[in-house]
């Protein structure tokens, strides 16, 4: 993991792929990969590259400034691992699964801490040896209680949150807080069964498949980028309560590799949408 | 194929399993597979029944209905080629499927004609030896274009319809001549992207995946009971044609299966849902 | 889950659905759903079949002896928590997985213990609770090191064992101590890829897929009757490595997925295959 | 369609895309997109490279060859209708869906001929305008037999030759006539069930996923190097027939899409594996 990553993106135009190779050749570095594309529809342009070595600095980073776009946002970094903080409600799938992989080095992350409104996944939490702040809603206000929330999440500085099945819905105010860093997974085939009860929604339709989102929360419900989706077959046989069984596999891989994704700095957001290179 | 099927859905209760199969063993048959289903939400039960030989007869369908809840619905038949017409538009991808499995027997059923408005289709069912009715809307009203329409259906008294990508929507007059008859292919997976234009939908939102589904029609919209879905990986390079393109051949293979569950007899339908007995 | 769960194999003759459903109706019993299939090839019949409540009986089994052919196989069993013995190397993501399921109530099993030939999995096991003996080979010859873990093993009384990425053979005579018991997870799409280092093998041949398969542990090596198995896409840019970490999601699905099956009483093994009710 | 492609592979150096890139910037040329990798274990270098126009030209090219190892490849081409001979036995499913494909213009070919040992698809073929060669075996050698298919498929001069189902093996005389030039459908999950009849291998390993493979014939048979594969999930009801048929559905899918991957120019082939930029 001894590369750096250079992520660039801005307005389209000729020689956009010269001028950034020709400063990497000129500090004589390898480059490992290189991923573009070209929405050709808004006219931007998208690259990530890795190159060997960990050489490239602030100079660096200004001399591609000179030869780009002055729009253009550009994010020189490595792969390491990133403070996260999870939030979660009851269920203890997914947060499990980010626990067993944080553990195992299986994520590029730090989890931080879990964060709850009930106390039934503490002792998992702590068995991993990680804190569990519980806050629970009792007579707090949506506003008050989000307040508490958010104090336990600023003591750890995170750089992203994951809301492991958190079954409350952020203010506009908080998403504004942690803009493009709070990671949700739905579960639903979005953008089919927005909303609540998505499982139950599906058994009432007798759909023939269910499927999980993982995407960036937004201050519009279920709405935000998507970053990875996946689906299962299901049948008459499924009941609602077998759908969301059978989903929570889902749930778990799919947002399992939507924070790898995010975390191996592989996701762009642009207007809404993501631009992801696995 | 020299078998019999028994279908049988009524309201659940003890012993139906035990009276259906003691009737059968009195005939001294052999049953080759037997799929039952109990919705015990709506307390109904569902049962396929392949029986060995050809012998049963209208009297064996009354000792049936005396031994069944009155409610029961009793359909003994067997696999043998359906007259069918397929109606498209332009596209032919789902067309040419089907006329080719149709060709080569993989399909029992018999496809009788193919009726368009408007010409794009007619050589290449033609090459089929196919017969091919344009029926242009033109300055016809809604209304005198559909009874064209159904004039043409009507001398071929077919037991299904199939919209093969028919960018018309049929009256609820027109779906009420043809209950549980009429087999759609949708371009997305439903309920996800209801409408027109659901791969420009999916572009819009930036899904990872695209589906499509095949479903009876009903006097709502893409709200028939669902037969068959599936979906593909899709990404950010993916233009709204690109989705387009990459979806028809699910589209292709969703209409194709289902169909095939329809015409081996494999599917129920019940409250706006389906049993499919694969 | 106060049901009864009636498992009959035996050869196919006439009469057997009615024979059986007629005892069940004799006692009153109403039938919450019932599967068959019958091998036409090897003329071999399968059924399974719950019942509401918990009132049948030896007697109830006897009757059944009586009208089934000498050969038949019944089993009258509900689900429930069954002991079960891991056996693991190194590898944490199917034990850690399981033990989340175990904990959570997923899987209808209580893990014993955890048995492995190296430490590294202690702490993951403890935190759970749960006992892990560790068995070194050093010096040990194969069969003193396999009486060793037997000696654990039988300490617990299992009635399976899962082999969750347990990287040494079984002998001949350990696998029959334990007939249909043993539950594997292989690291291939068998029977691509019998034996060591699959994922190298599959980066050798540029296979565009990867796959695990789950089957019980046979003298065979890699040959056991298949419960389960899954895929996912990989290409030219995974290296080796790069499959074994994709595919560790994988043989953690399908490892859930067979042990599910198994104790939910749905898996008949019949020469070599299995007949698997979902 | 107006761009062109270019296409290099060669060992892998220091400023390979940064010297590309400059040339293309010299002609002050648009990249539409780009696409590299970097074999590292082997340390070579694949680009794939679309540029707006169609001004590049030998002189460009020599340009190339100037600034890049001299090792490399290097194609400078344009997406066109390339011709294609097409063989087949009795089965029509590949051969009809690449027929409507090529008369749809959903594929960059222009199909050519037919060449079969058998006279069952030749009305198939023949409706759509397409020359159709029978071939018979009869008391041909099979030096003999090659020999007048060969005689036929010279006749058109094809680019690449597709075995539609082709169910005989050729030699490897006639192999290295068309190297690299000759695609197949192999009816497994290669390198699952090599050789003849894998569906019944497949039904007696009691398999849970069939899949299908397509791949660039070389003289070592069903060795040569993967382009696409697809799988379906099966189960105990399937026999090797009704696995055949499933099959039939994946084999038209994945043979279907890799000759739409090679005709767009996204298919490298280095050391019997594939590099597929999709």
């Amino acid at each position: 993991m001894n590369n750096q990553i250079l992520l660039i993106d801005c307005p389209d135009r000729k020689g956009l792929v010269y001028n950034i190779t020709k400063l990497v050749y000129s500090r004589d570095l390898n480059i490992i990969s290189n991923q573009e594309f070209v929405d050709t529809a808004a006219n931007h342009f998208f690259m990530r590259t890795v190159i060997d070595g960990n050489s490239l600095d602030a100079e660096f980073k200004q001399q591609l400034v000179d030869v780009l776009p002055d729009e253009a946002n550009i994010r020189l970094t490595v792969i390491k691992k990133r403070p996260v903080v999870i939030l979660a409600t009851k269920e203890p799938h997914c947060l499990g699964d980010l626990l067993l992989r944080n553990t195992y080095g299986e994520l590029p992350c730090d989890i931080k801490a879990v964060i709850s409104n009930h106390t039934h996944l503490q002792s998992l939490v702590e068995s991993f040896g990680i804190p569990y702040h519980h806050v629970p809603v009792g007579v707090l206000s949506r506003e008050d209680h989000e307040r508490k929330v958010d104090q336990f999440i600023r003591k750890y500085t995170p750089e992203y949150l994951v809301l492991a099945k958190y079954m409350r819905i952020f203010s506009p105010k908080m998403v504004r807080n942690y803009p493009n860093r709070i990671i949700n997974i739905h579960h639903s085939f979005l953008p089919a069964f927005i909303g609540a009860s998505p499982y139950q929604q599906a058994y009432n339709r007798g759909v023939k498949i269910i499927g999980a989102t993982s995407h960036f929360v937004t201050e519009k419900l279920d709405q935000g980028p998507i970053i990875s989706q996946d689906v299962i077959p299901v049948n008459h046989t499924y009941t609602a309560e077998d759908m969301a069984s059978a989903g929570r596999d889902v749930e778990t891989n799919v947002l399992a590799k939507a924070l790898k994704l995010v975390l191996e700095e592989r996701v762009f957001i642009f207007e809404d949408k993501t631009v992801v290179f696995e």
